[in-house]
């Protein structure tokens, strides 16, 4: 269980909404109404709305890679509105998360992370990962599952899971 | 990142739902309705309502150690109706996890996991924990604390994450 392990495990499962987003918008199609009404939609009024919790789900992943790889975070300006746009964010991100290889993920029980809102404490890379990014990034992408699902789109437990590695 | 850190940190993220739990009791003595009522919400109606989301995050979290480890999974009988008894179950499960050591996960790589679902099909412990395991306890970890947000109770990402390693 290495860290570029989970990396790719976060790939994949963010490639999934893809197919989530496909399914919200086969369901406001049979029930006639614009998909991106679906965007403000949220679980608590003071819970991000689904396109919010799109965008840092991307974030997560991103931040995930570069700083466990110590490597630079690139920017996205958090301007969607549409599906397609919200599409294209996720697209983004997983290009750049195919650019690693498990040899960027070395040494990271030595290299530290931070983030502007730390206050100058830091985590290794290690614990950044395990204790940080991971849940933050599982914490947006149910949360994101969870509006679909609680608005009634038609999304399932393996659509969250996606493909399983059997063995041969 | 071996799996018995993410072992470690899923006892850690497991022990936050107790707080979540205090929190839920606080908010309906404060509101004056009978906490155990919110264990029928859920978030959609084909969706477990909380208390089968509490079990559920229960038992990933001790099939993940369990069968990462190659031993025995203990049983529990899901019979919790209230949230004393789903914190007990809680507790349970956190004492089980933490009869685990690091010299319990080793050769995950090599070890096979299967479940009576899966039709003689398997993975390696190692992708279960990555690919299954670790996912779906997340999945009910964060629908668990989605139902109880959405149902007004105070809990944020800081009670979800829970205490972080800082580098001294």
């Amino acid at each position: 269980m290495t860290p570029y392990l989970i990396i790719s495990e976060i790939k994949k499962l963010l490639g999934g909404v893809d197919g989530w987003l496909d399914k919200a918008v086969a369901y406001a199609t049979a029930k006639k109404f614009d998909p991106n009404t679906l965007l403000t939609a949220r679980l608590a009024p003071d819970m991000f709305p689904l396109a919010r919790q799109i965008q840092a789900t991307c974030d997560q992943a991103k931040y995930a890679a570069a700083r466990v790889a110590g490597k630079e975070v690139p920017a996205h300006a958090d301007t969607e509105l549409t599906i397609d746009e919200l599409r294209k964010r996720v697209a983004s991100v997983l290009e750049f998360l195919g650019t690693f290889t498990a040899k960027d993920f070395e040494g990271t029980d030595e290299r530290s992370v931070t983030t502007p809102r730390w206050d100058g404490k830091s985590l290794t890379a290690t614990n950044y990962l395990l204790e940080h990014a991971m849940p933050n990034f599982f914490f947006h992408l149910m949360a994101t599952y969870s509006i679909l699902r609680h608005n009634g789109v038609d999304v399932g437990k393996k659509d969250f899971l996606g493909a399983l590695s059997w063995r041969q």
